[in-house]
């Protein structure tokens, strides 16, 4: 039976958790392990709103054990490292994105790829090897073995640059393993929201051309004049979609409704690639003949690993890409949910926690 | 309008043709154009009957164009060439598959993969150049352009490596292209049909480990003894499929009924890839949870260009490759298809041209 962190460890902590299906978010006391050799302890600063947060504190995907302390965008500051910590000291600036461990042994980790090890340890609401239940970085502050911490550029905003631990990585990781990152290439971003608004920003720091497919024309303006988008098109008007028919080397979807991949296809150049970043509950249709006759690519990509993590950041840093975010209050999350329910925030919400997170 | 070759052209020209969709062959005189400059006219010797034939002569795509001469697996002996023929003399073994004609012109012909040229010409029943309707190899003689004329390696049979201009490049390619092709891999062929049983033996030249995976039990034996598959499930079998969850590199999936993708996509490790190389009429169910997790892939492929149908035909030359055939006279033809439509052929046909097609 796993230990709840509420009394299994030596350290007091606080956050706020969810502690039944309504998601609603509320004080909670709970307690972290002691500084253990290879952990590294850190004062949490920001901590960013992923969409995922949403689905665990509400349950809808069925696997949420209460109460959850959610939050894997966490950007902080070092204050106590374990006797073997070589890679951190006392005052670094810190990230912890969506993984704390993994298993450190299987071909997967081998190969820098630890969100792909089977026995991946997430941020929060998932056994860790103590068996206690991992809290995320709605909290005060946070305990991780090194290896699953980054280090933060000195001249990355720690509050718009927090998002990127997980919606940033989201996004570079395809864009790199599967060829989308080359100068002169032609990449679709669909759905304009946390996810999509980063991807653009670095599809165009690899000198790709971007357009943004988005059910909402009125998020043309944006996309195009703010975000540097090159073209836009409202994918259900079959006239721009048909014009644009043949003309981009791949996509990244990030929409996590049903949605349909024939008419995405159909933009798609021979041996194009569409990149599944969203996860919609039930199965698109998969139409099998425009596969076969351009040789194309459905596609998935789950996050990235730490050594991917470090270098998206250092990237985003020499090329000043950062999310653009709404900081809030610890007090305003549970409206803030609300409105990331309706999609009402460009692009994400980031908890100022460090000068919010009031105990009680 | 199209003329038909009947009345277009000056070389009386002899084959078998459907004239509607009962898709019964019988009989045909026809023409076919005179040797152009860069033409090749063959005699031909053997052609192998594809799925697609059968398709075709009974109009199943909705796409076939009455009178249709099927036959797109055309082994010969050329009889004479155009004055700018450079690749091919009178007396030299030649091969024609899928394609008489691309633009020459565009980035995919420029790759030497007229295969997704959008202006490709089929081999039959498709518009040519001249506006006349192409004309298989169900015929006495064939005349094509040299670029789409492939030569014969000396040591390669005449009449079952005849399956190999499509079977053979539709697999050979896609386990190159997407990286299938090294050794000490482990692929999975679903299917054990004319495709399949290709897509076995150039896998296991390759020094690929190779499971087939079919709905037939009584295909084991076959599969494992006589074409050399390491071993094999039965994708009905849940207890199977269940310990082969995370074994595979890669599938080739030669399915054209519409079958379930999740069982397969279970079978992949991390990173691999499904290659649909059949044409299920229908959408498919594709989850999209399993494709991110584990950072995997759903992908077409289609024939293959002429430099790698040349390079596929001399690898099958050196590997002592060919398909297993069931050679017959032409006025089989009809009781050949029937028994196809069944499933009941082992594991291609081959029609003896040369021998048994007799004029009237």
């Amino acid at each position: 039976m796993a230990k709840s962190p509420e009394v299994a460890h030596p350290v007091k902590a606080f956050g706020w958790a969810a502690s039944n299906p309504s998601g609603v978010l509320s004080p909670f006391n709970f307690s972290r392990r002691a500084t253990g050799d290879k952990d590294v302890r850190f004062k949490v600063l920001y901590c960013g709103i992923c969409h995922s947060d949403l689905h665990m504190v509400k349950n809808q995907w069925g696997v949420t054990a209460y109460p959850v302390v959610p939050g894997h965008e966490i950007v902080g500051v070092v204050t106590e490292v374990g006797s073997k910590v070589q890679k951190f000291k006392v005052g670094n600036k810190v990230g912890v994105g969506c993984l704390v461990g993994s298993c450190r042994n299987c071909e997967s980790c081998g190969n820098n790829l630890e969100n792909y090890c089977p026995r991946q340890i997430l941020t929060y609401g998932f056994p860790y090897i103590d068996g206690t239940i991992t809290y995320g970085g709605y909290s005060d502050h946070m305990v991780a073995d090194e290896h699953f911490v980054v280090h933060w550029p000195d001249n990355l905003p720690l509050d718009s640059g927090a998002p990127l631990l997980c919606a940033g990585i989201t996004t570079y990781s395809p864009l790199r393993y599967y060829g989308l990152d080359k100068p002169g290439m032609h990449i679709g971003v669909v759905g304009l929201g946390g996810l999509g608004h980063v991807a653009v920003k670095f599809a165009k720091a690899f000198g790709v051309k971007v357009t943004v497919i988005s059910t909402s024309p009125n998020k043309q303006d944006e996309a195009v004049k703010n975000l540097g988008a090159d073209s836009f098109l409202v994918s259900h008007d079959p006239n721009q979609m048909k014009a644009a028919m043949g003309t981009l080397d791949g996509i990244i979807d990030t929409v996590s409704a049903v949605h349909p991949i024939l008419p995405l296809l159909n933009l798609l150049k021979s041996h194009g690639k569409i990149i599944m970043v969203g996860v919609p509950e039930k199965p698109l249709e998969l139409p099998v003949f425009p596969l076969i006759m351009g040789r194309k690519v459905v596609a998935g990509s789950c996050i990235g690993g730490l050594k991917e993590t470090q270098e998206m950041l250092d990237f985003a840093a020499k090329h000043n890409i950062k999310a653009d975010v709404e900081i809030i209050s610890m007090d305003y999350v549970n409206t803030a949910m609300e409105r990331l329910e309706k999609a009402d925030v460009r692009y994400r919400f980031v908890l100022d926690v460090a000068n919010t997170l009031k105990s009680v």
